[in-house]
């Protein structure tokens, strides 16, 4: 059975934002979002507070953006890596939003971007935003050691995002505006890795799964896509990736982005293999992606946003990390 | 804005089970269950893996039930209280269905089941699973003290069920089946409780409000509903309930029952406010409701799960506790 959904109304993005903080403004991409802020707790008591913030300041960035009120929203979907996704929750208290809450792990963009387009798509509602952040603070804290240990990070390990975004999907959205065309819904993939300090080898088998069915449901020619572009498969999981679709016969070397590859300076920026986190996605695709596609300089791309579905207490009980992606298929304004 | 979805194609549950424990073996539902373990391990050496195994057997009984397998179903949604929402994403990990990994606390099983409704009503696959489980040895371990310091209970307290319900919804469901009409997507709501012994408090105003904007989008007349059923206010979160109603003019006293009260025999199971968690709404649900819809002794009812979204790490910094409360109209078979 088939895993991709195509969107016969192909429901248009108005709106988007990316938020990010010190080590994202000293980054590569530091030009493509829409707030930076120099104070690792945006102005808040703590780095999940700090985490909330973003969220809503990503919400109020794409409302404002179009003059559109919280009122004017259906649902919003929304997660986050830390514990009962509270980041989440507690940033959206405010806004009165019908709310469903998501978890994905770093792939959560994805995931909402496909539930919120799937709401739209089928009429249940004109308008649905999806949201999603990390904090590379609170999340070393919850997943490593506390940051005041100062431990050592292995060269597979990756720099947790500080940083979030939203998109807001309305069907009434213009020509000049990205379209999600279809989407591939992720099965758990589990190649048995144990290094919880090597997400992108977790992971990169569960994005060449989904990316392998989206090619099969969609009957697509690699050719006519301008980036496969992943969500934070890092240096070392950007590798495996291609290595396991050349093993079915397909190559996707010259086509490929990784947002975790790209998002920092990597040889200056100490960030190892990478940048992560469910914000590295979300920051990447809606701040240095999306607006590629309304220009018309991308026509078609794939997005395919990764998550490690472990646990520090699974990992510590001796479990391997089982890895998830979800595909959107988006095509440029215009078309 | 309405915050309620009409399902044109009143997508039927095909097929639905309750796993417990022991606790749950001793209740009052008892004869509601497909599967009752006098084991707290389920034969497995963590509580995490118990909870894990739980979901699976849920699963595997709603799938068995049917004669279906696990490739013909086309979309899981699945969640549970354990950081990074593990017992799911691990007990999945073997049945290689597409996955949505969802968060709403005890409010699981209705977003699911909300979200398994919207995919196959809107025909982007034919079968979708909902399935969610709780365990109160998890759960008192990672939200509350480790069971081995003894601690008291207050009077408010409640137990959290050890359970897992699924359902398997089938556009091409009999007409002998349960369907879902309607659904009303909540908002978080927050009263500003802090006693996270009293989770029924601070859920009843979250579930007061999505069935206050049920009643008014689908315009009901109370007496057209046999029973408002919530998940797991208990006996003091059902009380405010009710009161909160009436300061709207509805009163439910009469049609109102409460998962949470009706699973254990509170005066001789020490259970104090009577059950919590993912599992109860699920199971009481699915076990005890779904079957009653079947044979047409239940013709037209409310369930309305709901969700506390706090965390230890927010309430420890000082946070309040939000709510939210999903809600679907489900109708007996044979109508």
């Amino acid at each position: 059975m088939g895993q991709t959904i195509f969107f016969n109304n192909m429901p248009p993005i108005i709106s988007h934002s990316a938020i990010g903080g010190k080590k994202e403004k000293e980054g590569n991409l530091s030009g493509s979002f829409d707030y930076l802020s120099d104070d690792q707790y945006f102005g808040q008591k703590t780095w999940e507070q700090a985490e909330s913030h973003m969220q809503a300041m990503a919400i109020n960035t794409v409302l404002n953006k179009t003059q559109l009120k919280n009122n004017d929203i259906n649902f919003i979907f929304a997660g986050d890596l830390i514990n009962q996704c509270v980041c989440s929750t507690y940033a959206l208290r405010d806004f009165e939003i019908p709310f469903f809450g998501i978890y994905g792990a770093c792939s959560t963009m994805a995931e909402g971007m496909i539930l919120a387009a799937a709401m739209v798509n089928a009429q249940y509602g004109q308008r649905a935003i999806a949201v999603t952040s990390s904090h590379f603070s609170s999340a070393e804290r919850q997943f490593r050691t506390p940051l005041s240990y100062g431990s050592q990070r292995t060269p597979t390990a990756q720099w947790t995002v500080t940083g979030a975004g939203a998109v807001l999907i309305d069907s009434a959205g213009g020509p000049e505006k990205a379209k999600i065309k279809a989407a591939t819904v992720g099965k758990i993939i589990d190649y048995e890795i144990t290094d919880t300090c090597n997400m992108g080898a977790a992971m990169a088998p569960a994005a060449a799964d989904t990316i392998l069915n989206f090619i099969k449901d969609a009957s697509i020619n690699i050719a006519d896509i301008d980036h496969f572009i992943t969500g934070d498969l890092g240096v070392y999981g950007s590798e495996l990736l291609i290595e396991l679709l050349k093993k079915d016969n397909i190559d996707i070397t010259e086509k490929h982005l990784d947002c975790g590859k790209m998002i920092y300076d990597t040889e200056n920026q100490d960030t190892h293999a990478g940048g992560s986190g469910c914000g590295c996605a979300a920051s990447v695709f809606c701040g240095h992606i999306l607006p590629k596609l309304e220009s018309g300089e991308l026509k078609n791309i794939v997005f395919c946003a990764t998550g490690a579905l472990m646990s520090p207490t699974l990992s510590q009980q001796g479990e391997t990390i089982p890895g998830i992606a979800h595909l959107l298929q988006i095509t440029g304004g215009g078309l």
